[in-house]
């Protein structure tokens, strides 16, 4: 049996012959059995199927089934075979180029209504576009060139100083990488913090976010969940009767910057003190900021807790898609240059002692980042923190006026709400929920007017949606009483 | 103590005024400490180094010295903050400008010179860049969409269904996302291997990817090296005598479909068979196969090993950035179904359910994979898979023409061959090596005319680096007597 897939011959004259091809050039020969079976909507041209969000406007569908893959696909855009004189007809460009133009449509109208996720949508790249033509990977260690030399540590490094400076370390102290994403800097922060202590316990807030939970689960560590309080930080009482449970064992810590669902900020230094209090010296604990959203804003609010490697710590992330806004998602990691040897291991293949966790990395965020970082400064990021600061008190104040539970942490911009009723208002404004609450982040692109939109159209729907004996929910459980006003605590 | 940054006050008129923003509109007052310390080149204009890289033509230099995180420290270019008046002026945006364009010539020279990874540089992504406005986020599970809007899952799931096909599995049968790199997908399959066998023992040869002894430390995998043949595949007679030594737990194999440095495809079949004649029933082993390179180019090859979800493997992944090509690194990764739910955890916050390694996932690759697969198809694999094999050939039998040890597999596009001696050329041409050898992955983008220009250039320098008694090395060890054409075996 010689290589080739033969899960179907091809339909004859469906989608273009596929011709056999001969080859007398080499001794490993191409295969000449049929190539797998193309794919071809019914009516003979490629199937392009509704795009799932354009249905917003349309009237509400059936309430959303969670069927482990399925979902999408009946809505996806199957790929398919080229037919043979396609070059010539121009036929699959042109059908292309009209599914691009209106996926194209589609994220501008989504763009344009999303208040639930901390990605900040406002962003010009488009004097990078010049450099799509690249395949820029900075694979391996950033501070070690590879071999291969289309990457970009130059910029990388430029940025990985900017956040030092930032986090108060200095530059031969700290080691640190441009990530994909916040989980990554959480399971790479995770993970150093179990190869300096390999009997670790993790502690981590019950609202920490899930992928904290899951790099336990991956890294075989024992998890302690520690309560929270009504605001969303971690409550350090929970956490003391947990520490001194386990006072044998060394404690790794995830202390959240900013909670996914509340933006609650846990109290650092708290934290700190509480393990000293308990009997841990600085050599038995490692902690871990996770700072996906609030890590490049706290350093700009007053009263926040501040993120600083003068303190204990041992690494501290953040995303690079939320405040800065990106295409793609992306994030930092810095840990102390005295941690990592840990997690080394000499990969003589690319020249680089690899310590990251992918080792192939997108060679292209650390330019958005370093192109964005450069544009606005220190001081830029300041303004626009203070911008999201009061339009969040704006939505939160709003939102109380109209007679709707609210709740604003004083140091975030994450304003957490009532879930509104009908699940086609919340795909609309694309609000992320949990069980009776919904939370909108302010982020720079979510102006007055997007929110006066917004809130508007709620409290429409408000009065359509609470008639007669159906009344909002209660959230005192998430928000606290004070800020509830349900029918039980107005 | 305020939130704020103290590392330094900021130098007056270094780098503009940093003004006090005063705010009286919001509670959570902004800051009002100074900013972190601005950078400034010697002679107050924005340092730029020089690029590394743009040294290639100068003399050679002295032989690198591998020092974690300092490397890159001095080659950087740092983050300024921006003047008061850049905005006025233009004299940032014209540094930027000025940076980002000789970095393209860079990127341009880098891309013409590349041999050593297994990357097609060869792609036009021109139709996309409409895209890069948008910040595409796939979060979680590619088969449920989340709250999120702005995604692509459409073009996501259209990509696996492809790779369904070419592996053989029905679309009902499996579940896959696209990931970041090969890493994540090695990542990835090792660990579902692990969920469904938690005391399994994980097997791969000794030239397996790194990723996958980093897998191994990472999970807290018992982890068995498997010795290799001269050609890079796995010595199944060793994998008998280390199965059989260990039969009381399951197995979790690594199987490579192509190796990192011989391009070598492990026998799938035999280490099948090898398992089932130690005793191992199907439901006491898991098969992940990294098919890195080679995953997208054995379907075409005769005689190659088959990848296909009809034997009992659990699961298969890819890079897309090497065959297929693209800007970022990214691969495609594909399990089976009734394998994922051990894996998945209900995570409201996304409405989804999230298997995946990262959450956050870059939207835009699976939109450069859908468009590239939609443009070639199998056909234009095959024809560009059918190239690779010809040049590769092209290029050994002229390096043994010239009295180069080297070496081909016969189901590989990777040439392996003496080090070149000289440290500058190998990275002019950007090589892969370890220890004495070093390689060339014939890729579509790489054609006789470049190799023409390369083996010339090699040639030359040869007749310089060898004269009098300085031999060319033995090569033996690496490629076997037949391959080496050293003073000893030629």
């Amino acid at each position: 049996m010689a290589g080739a897939l033969e899960i179907d011959s091809v339909p004859p004259n469906v989608n273009g012959k596929v011709e056999i091809l001969t080859d007398d050039l080499i001794p490993t020969a191409v295969v000449a059995e049929p190539l797998p079976k193309v794919i071809t909507a019914a009516g003979g041209a490629p199937s392009e199927s509704e795009d799932d969000d354009e249905g917003l406007e349309k009237p509400a569908k059936k309430s959303r089934e969670i069927v482990l893959g399925r979902n999408v696909h009946t809505t996806c855009l199957a790929v398919t075979e080229p037919e043979a004189n396609d070059e010539f007809t121009g036929d699959k460009d042109a059908y292309m180029a009209g599914v691009l133009a209106r996926y194209r449509k589609t994220l501008l109208e989504r763009t344009k209504h999303h208040l639930g996720y901390p990605y900040n949508l406002d962003f010009d790249y488009g004097a990078l576009g010049q450099l799509q033509h690249f395949s820029i990977n900075n694979l391996g260690d950033p501070f070690i060139e590879s071999n291969y030399g289309v990457h970009s540590r130059q910029f990388e490094v430029g940025v990985l100083d900017w956040f030092a400076r930032l986090w108060e370390i200095e530059k031969n102290e700290y080691w640190g990488y441009i990530t994909n994403c916040g989980t990554e800097g959480n399971l790479h922060g995770i993970l150093v913090g179990r190869e300096v202590f390999p009997d670790g316990i993790l502690y981590a807030s019950r609202e920490s976010h899930y992928s904290v939970f899951k790099a336990a689960r991956m890294y075989r560590m024992d998890c302690e969940k520690v309560d929270t309080l009504i605001s969303g930080e971690i409550d350090c009482s929970d956490l003391r009767v947990k520490l001194l449970a386990n006072k044998d064992k060394p404690a790794i810590l995830n202390v959240n910057i900013g909670t996914t669902v509340k933006g609650a900020v846990d109290d650092l230094d708290l934290v700190i003190q509480t393990l000293e209090e308990c009997g841990f010296s600085h050599d038995r604990f490692y902690i871990h900021c996770d700072g996906a959203l609030f890590g490049l804003m706290m350093p700009f609010v007053k009263r926040a807790p501040k993120v600083s490697f003068k303190k204990p710590i041992g690494s501290v992330s953040v995303s690079g898609h939320k405040f800065v806004g990106c295409p793609m998602p992306c994030g930092v990691q810095l840990t102390r240059m005295a941690h990592i040897n840990v997690l080394s291991s000499n990969v003589e293949y690319l020249a680089s002692r690899d310590a990251t966790i992918m080792g192939s990395r997108n060679g292209h965020a650390p330019i958005f980042l370093w192109y964005t970082l450069n544009r606005k400064g220190y001081k830029g990021f300041q303004k626009e923190v203070q911008k999201c600061l009061r339009n969040a008190h704006y939505l939160k104040d709003r939102l109380r006026a109209a007679g709707i539970s609210a709740m604003l942490n004083e140091l975030s911009s994450t304003v957490v709400f009532e879930r509104p009723r009908d699940e086609e208002f919340v795909r609309r404004w694309q609000l992320a929920c949990e069980g009776n609450i919904a939370h909108v982040v302010v982020m720079p692109n979510v102006t007055i007017e997007k929110l006066d939109v917004f809130l508007n159209e709620l409290v429409e729907k408000r009065s359509t949606w609470y008639q007669g004996d159906i009344q909002p929910p209660c959230i005192a459980a998430d928000v606290g009483k004070d800020n509830c006003v349900c029918a039980l605590h107005k």
